[in-house]
């Protein structure tokens, strides 16, 4: 990667910054105050209007033919701005929908309304992902106020379904190739490695998300009265859970690895070279031990290694007190991270036929596939990349590394097939962020070096694509 | 068990018992509509209120002293009728608090709106025990109305902490013994083996009930973001509860079974020799097929074996839609049903012990054990359980059988304990009555036959004594 040390951020475009900077952290806390809870049907309006807030803003800005176009589920926002046919186009793809709050007792301030403390910007979507699809509206609006255009030609994608899966981005970027034709993707809902350490991301865990709901009597039942004589579905859940790992925490689901791609034993030595500060990260999690796959260190068991998570239970009493009661069903969230090249169709029926092989009689046992994502893995190389690179360094002052991240962008994937262009993944988010708990945050360091570095990105991807 | 040819009805009870069959029936619906869930701090009000009730029925139908007494949980009601110091004495006990209602969804009828639909009689507390509780204050209300006496003296002593491990009850009866001095306990709590089918109970299971509580990371946490090096609590919570039974169903806590006695020969071969209906028992429950430890009949599994049941499960994310959470505590509700001479303390300290055990690294566990009762088993001999056969045989037309029950009734060792008298356990519940689940139920006729048994046990219980 080439190193940035000639790169400074654009004098007109830094000025423009600093002297709009309070307007827009205000723009910002306007969009994060909407709860556009994608997974909540009664957040359907909060999301149409988030959807709204973002047409507009590119509106304001200058960008051309800004829309919300309807999905069969929540609207997808797309603006252009045509500077130059000359020039390469980027598409900068980001998501307005939120993750749900809950639970909402655990928000030191409330989710929906934003508050900077220590730096952090707190808020529902702070960094996963509005603040950073934000800080990519700001820089091109740095480079259309203050030059009245653009060094590229813009296409902005917003959409708000990633957190439930994308279900209607794929077939929007399919039907509308034509439009969305470009020369890159650009999308920042991703972490640096630490901070003050800029990182361009060149691996992404996939995801298959599974309800499973085991039921046993049609009805609760009293357990003294029936408990040693009928299967009670909650243990029935937790010994079909129990199976999903062997004793050393690899995943026994058969066939679950049959498509696990090796990672190269250059890319493992780097990974293991990075400066991971293990006690560190121990303690930021809070656990008393960290765990996992025996054989792997914790970055390579976070980027390059699958992983099969309970998300949620729910079965019988669970509130104060004790009451004795044998459920009749009992339901556990469960989703598996996929590496290259596991295909979530594929480990769904893995998962399916796995749970039913291991369901003792006695009980009924529903696998409901949620959502899935493919796994990612990028050659990092290429104009853009070395632009990237030297707008990170003139805004961190420091060359970036290459990673991997543990979560999913199932878009990612979609965006090579049907665009046949290279994905950068640059973020801002932090170690630590929050982003789908509560008290999510952004540094506001990190939001201010971030617009920075991406207003001089597009000078830099011009003048190396000239 | 002596036949019960000879005995009938005392013709004053019945006739007076039919003629205020609808009065009786609408106070039963009366005490019903309190909702005196002893579980739930904010239904304590209510639970007073049900208490209140119970000590005004019983001054109202000629009780003499009766009093609600204070207790550092819900109260206690007293009652007393000293009719002939030559006579036998006789505790009744009941209680007169309820399992929580919910779901409320899955109720038919409001859970405290009494409604009867095919000659059952639709509430919760119906059976457990608000209902049985009435029809001994009727059966006593009969004697008094007709004779202005009764054949026996009589304690009724109500709870309100039965469903909350009756902590309170056992030091207010060694506290009260000599008050409390009687030559038998009655207690109806329990259903009987079949409908038309009077029986007395020889045996119930214990209880030692346990909140499990693992902790992992400090809060929720992504689940890419951190999915595979940390220890996933609720994934950890799945693996301990799988520990907890052999692929046999046979409880595999270590030292679990070491005070388990052993069952005599003929008693199991009684037991085998009821007529059970193991097809209707699983169309009843409502499960695709039956369970439990192996080279044990269903009846044997009720009544004479110990379970280790999940009653609850609480984790992570569990609303509509997929959210990508590694949560950062898991809760189980747990508890064992246990057989003589099982002590729930040993219970506990094994538990406590297997769970520590096996809990892997990356977590901490807490377990909270948050109520216990010891099983019990009787020799059903002498006058009292001689009149009680009598009885139920005049109400009835069937002579009883004895039977066991997997329930727990935790009063039943500490009368026999502090009182040293024999308890007699003679229950109008029915099989599928949904006594800790929505829809609970006793039978219309039961409450009725039941009166009538009750009141013509105490002439025959003084002509056994006399």
């Amino acid at each position: 990667m080439t190193a940035p040390t000639t790169t400074t951020i654009p004098a007109d475009l830094a000025a423009w910054l600093d002297a709009n900077d309070a307007r827009l952290k205000a723009e910002l806390s306007d969009f994060l105050r909407i709860p556009s809870v994608s997974a909540r049907t009664e957040h359907a309006p909060d999301v149409r209007r988030a959807a709204e807030w973002v047409a507009d803003k590119c509106r304001t800005i200058g960008m051309h033919l800004a829309e919300v176009i309807d999905t069969p589920g929540h609207p997808i926002v797309l603006a252009e701005y045509r500077a130059n046919p000359l020039a390469p186009t980027v598409l900068v793809y980001g998501h307005y929908d939120v993750q749900p709050a809950e639970p909402l007792e655990l928000w030191t301030s409330p989710a929906f309304e934003p508050t900077v403390r220590d730096g952090k910007l707190f808020a529902r979507g702070a960094v996963d992902d509005k603040g950073q699809l934000f800080l990519h509206l700001a820089a091109l609006e740095a480079h259309l106020a203050t030059r009245g255009t653009l060094p590229v030609n813009v296409l902005v994608l917003a959409e708000g379904e990633e957190e439930v899966g994308s279900v209607n981005l794929s077939s929007f970027v399919e039907a509308h190739a034509q439009r969305l034709a470009c020369d890159a993707v650009v999308i920042s809902d991703s972490t640096m490695f630490a901070e003050g350490q800029p990182s361009i991301l060149s691996s992404l865990r996939g995801l298959a998300y599974f309800e499973i709901t085991v039921t046993g009597p049609a009805s609760d039942l009293h357990s003294g009265m029936y408990g040693g004589a009928v299967v009670n579905p909650a243990m029935a859940l937790a010994r079909i859970l129990a199976t999903m790992h062997d004793a050393e925490g690899r995943i026994a689901i058969p066939g679950f690895h049959d498509r696990v791609r090796a990672w190269p034993d250059a890319v493992r030595a780097q990974m293991r070279a990075l400066p991971f500060d293990e006690a560190h990260f121990r303690a930021e999690v809070g656990a008393p031990a960290l765990g996992g796959e025996a054989g792997y260190t914790v970055l390579e068991r976070l980027w390059t290694r699958p992983t099969c998570e309970v998300n949620g239970l729910l079965s019988g009493y669970t509130g104060e007190g004790a009451k004795t009661v044998l459920p009749s069903t009992a339901m556990a969230k469960v989703s598996c991270r996929l590496v290259p090249d596991q295909e979530p169709a594929e480990i769904e029926r893995l998962m399916e036929a796995h749970v039913r092989a291991v369901a003792p009689p006695g009980v009924t046992v529903r696998v409901e596939h949620l959502h899935g994502g493919r796994p990612w893995r990028a050659e990092v190389q290429g104009p853009l990349f070395d632009a990237a690179a030297r707008a990170l360094g003139a805004a961190f002052g420091r060359a970036p590394v290459i990673t991997g991240e543990g979560g999913s962008i199932p878009v990612v994937n979609d965006f090579e097939r049907l665009l046949h262009v290279p994905v950068l993944l640059v973020g801002f988010g932090l170690p630590g962020e929050n982003a789908h708990a509560p008290d999510e945050w952004i540094s506001v360091r990190n939001l201010e070096l971030g617009m920075r570095a991406m207003a001089t990105l597009w000078d830099e991807y011009a003048a190396a694509a000239a």
